[in-house]
């Protein structure tokens, strides 16, 4: 018994270190998209690949609609939870809207129910996996694409912000 | 006191969830390690970044070090972990070294203490924070370089594997 509930208790990263994680991520990310010039953002692409306002839009899109269907078992779509614009055309605009699901994030984190990220849901009303599954796998994604986006930027002989700079 | 005790046990990822997420990810990283031409995998460049094969290397290095110094709390180098060849010159030797480092993550993930993922520690002797956060950098770094592959294999007209697929 006594083996059992210390191994049940082990706790790697608590939800206020894992929020605190990604958004440490997402200002970094952040940081990427203001150091693109205005018109590459938009254009700039390698290899076939979607311009970096593209990847960006993905990531805002899960970060609101993920949150929320992981704090409510809810899948919505991001017009749904979001009055302003959805479809921003300029820098500023993506950075508003980013800036929104930062605060978005923080709320609904909260709202997280303590046995909610060992239960199996349907991610975005389609993936059958843990809820927990599905949060690493935005941070991934959300990694992997901003990596793409140190590409770009170094082609286009941009020195991108610091990897490990979370501040 | 329930409420603490509740708070303070919530399990977000447990430790086999979390190599198994790990292990995932190196599955894939090595499908895109697989996927460069063997020339093009030491020599290719965008906008003066590191070939795909350095990028490895680091991967494979964060990984010994990593697992060792997270299980042992002695951060050591990739030649003190490993007897074989730490500088392989071909993509065969890459792939090699990729997969001892897999069972070398299997087996010293085992040894890690239950209370060791809170701890502070100075990760490769160098970075003072608790161990769970030096874990999910290696992860994220990890993301980070592949998604940088993912740019070199696509602007060579070469198709990556899947990010969703960690079979």
């Amino acid at each position: 018994m006594q083996a059992n509930a210390i191994s049940t208790a082990t706790v790697i990263v608590t939800p206020e270190q894992l929020l605190a994680h990604w958004q440490g991520h997402r200002g970094l990310t952040r940081r990427v998209i203001e150091a693109f010039p205005e018109d590459k953002l938009f254009t700039y692409s390698i290899g076939g690949m979607r311009p970096f306002s593209d990847l960006a839009m993905e990531l805002i899109t899960l970060t609101f609609i993920g949150i929320y269907g992981t704090a409510t078992g809810e899948w919505k779509e991001l017009k749904d939870l979001y009055t302003g614009d959805t479809q921003p055309k300029t820098k500023e605009g993506i950075l508003e809207l980013w800036d929104a699901a930062t605060i978005y994030l923080n709320e609904y984190w909260r709202q997280i129910e303590s046995d909610r990220w060992q239960e199996v849901d349907a991610a975005l009303g389609q993936y059958e996996q843990p809820v927990y599954s599905s949060t690493l796998y935005w941070l991934d994604n959300e990694n992997h694409h901003r990596g793409q986006g140190y590409v770009y930027l170094r082609s286009l002989g941009i020195e991108p912000p610091f990897f490990w700079d979370r501040g």
